[in-house]
């Protein structure tokens, strides 16, 4: 009997084990009912794959690029808070990981560690965007920009979906607050953490629109991604705006329940944005390499994973963090193999299709 | 651990273990096998949300109005029997409650305490509509109805689906009758409620037909509800009637098991009323923010919460249903926040889509 | 607590608890994996109800007729095999019931008692129709026919779909034969069973075809009813020949695995008999007043139960059986009460949709 | 209680029971989450059957041809690898049994014992394919094929879909490899087994690509089968490349997860070789004689079935298979006698219909 993890379920059940309940809770739980987090796991569920055969896949790489930085697999770490629940050195052992996997960090703004502790924890070259939530006062937001450009990171990524925190009733049931030695260690008011309600405060600010992106823009030349779009209309808009990416992301089922699993919205933004020059991502229940395939066929760039990393995190901190990267590559390169792709370019929609192309119905009207 | 109810099945759970199994498998149960109690909460979870971001919601009001008066929020009380099942203060508590919450308070025919005595328990602004049973004897149910006007009730509801008492399960199989220090205050006779079989015999008139409806507006003022329409067709009869308003609903499935969800039947009346001033409300398996939120994108002005205020009731008394009441509130104050929508006005069809829209044959043709 | 059945589960509880094994096994089992079986049961579901309101439902009655004759509901019991495995005075037992309710009691070729001993254990009116396996040599069928008019049956029911016996795992594996004091009472050569083998051997005929009916016709003046069609082709076929019904059936689940729910079929059929005189009636899955009320809404003149029969054998033998149909036509009656229909003639088309129509891509599209 | 096996999942359950948890994991798992694996099976039940009565059925003949060569059943034997691990005769049994049951017999190149031994364990005219992984060296791939000619197989299987081997959780976590005793018995080199990697080196070719089907063509008069075609395109390109015929097969989900059950390809896959002389076969999921009649009804020529026979194997060995095949046999003729087909001729298209022809939105829509 073998006890390496084997897939991403593996990581999940031994953070179940050992994390404390409260911080795993934390972790796992979705808002509401979670029916919207369930949803974003199914929905890569109804559709299907489509192999060519008979293609030469004695080399397939996997490599590829984000606003034209190259990354060795399109499979790039999405922002999560509070890295330090899952093991002592946080987000910098999820910094370091991706430095040697290769692939794009992006850093939360609530995050345990400064974003100068993870520039300096990794190499110079190390691919990290930064999460910003855009803060009322004009002036913290214009200092957290500020940070992230000296601490080297290449992007602002713009979460767009959370005005006010979706109602997630293992935190509520639990009770759970972040332990008094951990603190947002981007807000200098945070530094003293008491324990009491750091969970809820802080950082909200409903009253955010369009115009904080022209503010932003104003402030900074660093790329903006906007995490969190649900619509066609608002995707045209981020163009409007300039916006150089979009996250196709539902907060991991965190915020409104009951909205589409991300992959069904991709096709919608994707669409949307043809023409244009944003790039689109997606996040949102993606554990395994053929989920990966199905993302870059409807027309993702690439996708970031939230949950994994942090079951990664607490199996061994960077190492664990970088078997579940390797792991997903591995098991996208293999997926590419068997459907007959030798690089990322090659993946198109011809490889994937409804499950209800295949209902009898359709097939059956051929004969 | 924190053991504040977190959601409506807290308090239901609550009520399971707290009351006589008899009482409460005549709250929870439905009719037959129980198809149409369940679809009436599962149909919600075919239809999904498309929220609109960078929205300001930093102020959201649920305010609105039914038949012309102030609500605080569109969640109402449902008419529901014997409330003093769940609490000795029984309709008096539920009316002090809906009176603190701001919002409309149905009382049932079948209520254990008169209209007076619920009338007398809560301040005279506070919104009171009254649910007919019509009687086969005119003199009964005038009587009711002038009872009704002097004390005060803003509307009448006349309940259609009930003819006769549909097949409940729970009952039959727990024996369970009325209690005898209870009554149907509103009826005289009832005062000496013998313990046999209050339950059932009483007040059915399955002869009521629409001329029930012409000889109620003959002899009141009082705007008209019915209760309990299922076709086009009939909604239609009922404008003609002119009746005030129409609740959609299937009696939360007690009625005749194998009827859709009352969301699903709640488009097809909308539609018939398009154009007219009848006001379409809808009731039925209503247990989150989110499900009254699809209620209103779909048309519905308010809607109706039957059992959760039973739980409420059974947690608390008073103070349990202000609480259902109030985290229902919140919640839908969050969805719509979440959503994009600053005031109900705002909150429209394009908000909620079939899941089937985001199925892939459909979203994949666009690429 | 109350423990008088209140559902046909109750009674098929009572003969799985009561009955041995390998008789219940007998009696409940399906073919194969039990799909259709299973089908037969579930495909109601998606049939709902549309009910009208506002119709004087004071008077309900569900009388109606099969070729001609009176029957005090549309509610009819299917032939099956050995009801002496339930009760000992076995098809006795079921056809007084029948009698006493005012219904059609169709007895199986395969019954403990003959016709002549069912035929004298009620008044003469009572209505009996005679299921026949037409056999091989003509003079066995001749004289199956003549003691069948002989004893008053009105009506010659032939089963088509059983050439072969089907694959029944619960017989199968519990290895059941006919206990040696039962025998088919109609065939001499049975009257000693040994035990062995008379479950298997015996009546089949494989090499039937619509000449045999042709050869019935020729024989007898007795109506002819056929059982278990499953193509309009057939259905067709059937009229050419001259049948005066067709009970659209599969045999309970018990022949050929993978065929459509009887529910869904009998639309295909009723529209192929559309113009015929020759009557539709359905069986399979029959549970509730609203299966039967769905049936006659797609346009069958009457229904007929099976196992439901056998439980309600098990349970109290001919008083059993009575409590099974009135419950049934009880329940059928309130349904009807309740759909908003005073007799069965007024049960049409448009108190059912499919579950389908109730899609919200369908409905929101109206509004 | 009778303890034969009444279905293959009762083989299926004694192979369970006995064999050593690895091997048997080897055998019954799929790749990944095993979604295929599952669809495979379940995709059968989206196909219903309609049957045909008045059919004269007393002689029911299920014999067949596959490539000109007469079988008396068009239930095949799929190559699996590693017969040893159920039964010591291995292969040597299963040929045995195909033998004696008069069907078609196709060695995998991974077996334990050489095409030789096989060969010489049965008649010479029993029908022998042989599955051949092409190797990446030609030399290597032309003895295998001059072995084979000179053991007298009838025709070439060329496995297309695994140009590497799809993740296998079973395996994984039991570290399951070929045990000591046994080798690939075709491979000089692995003669030598020494138990510690033989799973997985190997025979892997992920460059292979068409040209190899022209220099298989080029040494060898054999017929050619294709085994694993996903697409109507690669079926197009398979009869350009003259090949015989074509296996519909996933590799019994043990490849890449998420394709489509083989029996939803394969009516792609036949249209695409309309027309052509390519005869089209299928496997995956096959457990009853109905899965073989809706696969012959969709127009596939025979069918052929892996993990069963492995099961046999388990049970009794050669006589284990026998009972399999028998049993499958029995069960299909039976499913052709209830059909109304007296052999596989008659078995065409208007005796399936998808299950959604009897949706109720479609069937009550001809009322
Ligand atoms: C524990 C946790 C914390 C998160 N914190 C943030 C955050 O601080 N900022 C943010 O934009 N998204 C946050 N997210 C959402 C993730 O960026 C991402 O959208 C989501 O996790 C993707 O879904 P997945 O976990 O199924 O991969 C968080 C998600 C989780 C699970
Ligand atoms: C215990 C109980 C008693 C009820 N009594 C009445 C009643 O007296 N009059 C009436 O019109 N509806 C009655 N109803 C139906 C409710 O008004 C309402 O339609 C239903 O409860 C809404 O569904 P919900 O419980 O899922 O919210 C009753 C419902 C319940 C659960
Ligand atoms: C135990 C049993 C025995 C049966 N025997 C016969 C029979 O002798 N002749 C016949 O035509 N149908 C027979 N049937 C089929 C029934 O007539 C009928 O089609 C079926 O039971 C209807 O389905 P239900 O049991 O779900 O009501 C039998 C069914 C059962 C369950
Ligand atoms: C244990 C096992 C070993 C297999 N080995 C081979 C093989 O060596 N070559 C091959 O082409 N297919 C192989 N297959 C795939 C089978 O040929 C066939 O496609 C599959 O088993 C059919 O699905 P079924 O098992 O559901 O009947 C194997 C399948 C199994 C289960």
């Amino acid at each position: 009997m073998n006890n390496i993890p084997a897939t991403i379920a593996d990581f999940e059940e031994y953070a179940r084990r050992t994390m404390s309940p409260g911080a795993f809770g934390f972790y796992i739980g979705g808002a509401d009912s979670e029916v919207t987090l369930r949803r974003n796991l199914e929905a890569y569920n109804n559709l299907l794959l489509r192999p060519k055969v008979m293609v030469d896949v004695e080399n397939v790489t996997v490599a590829t690029t984000i606003l034209g930085e190259k990354i060795s697999s399109p499979i790039c770490v999405a922002p999560t808070a509070y890295h330090a629940l899952a093991h002592h050195d946080g987000e910098k052992a999820t910094a370091k990981a991706c430095a040697t996997v290769g692939t794009c960090f992006c850093q939360s703004t609530n995050s345990n560690f400064t974003m100068e502790q993870v520039a300096s924890s990794v190499p110079k070259e190390a691919l990290r965007w930064f999460q910003i939530y855009v803060q009322e006062e004009e002036d913290v937001t214009r200092k957290l920009v500020k940070d992230c450009e000296k601490a080297g990171f290449k992007a602002l990524v713009v979460t767009l979906d959370r005005p006010r925190l979706g109602k997630r009733l293992h935190v509520l049931r639990s009770g759970f607050t972040l332990p008094k030695h951990l603190s947002r260690a981007n807000f200098e008011e945070d530094k003293e953490n008491d324990g009491s309600d750091s969970y809820y405060h802080g950082e909200m600010y409903p009253g955010m629109t369009w115009k904080d992106i022209k503010f932003l823009k104003a402030i900074t030349k660093l790329p903006i991604v906007v995490k969190g779009i649900f619509r066609e209309e608002d995707a045209k808009l981020a163009i409007q705006h300039g916006v150089n990416g979009i996250i196709v992301s539902n907060h991991g089922g965190r915020q409104l329940d009951s909205c589409p699993a991300t992959i069904e919205i991709l096709p919608e933004i994707i669409a949307a944005c043809k023409g244009s020059r944003t790039e689109v991502y997606v996040d949102g229940g993606i554990r395994t390499g053929v989920d990966v395939f199905k993302a870059l066929a409807i027309g993702a760039q690439a996708v970031f994973i939230g949950r994994p990393v942090l079951w990664g995190l607490a199996y061994q901190g960077e190492n664990g963090v970088k078997q579940v990267l390797n792991m997903l590559n591995y098991d996208f390169r293999l997926a590419m193999t068997l459907a007959g792709c030798a690089n990322v370019q090659e993946i198109d929609r011809s490889f994937i299709a409804p499950a209800e192309r295949y209902s009898f119905s359709r097939t059956l009207a051929r004969l």
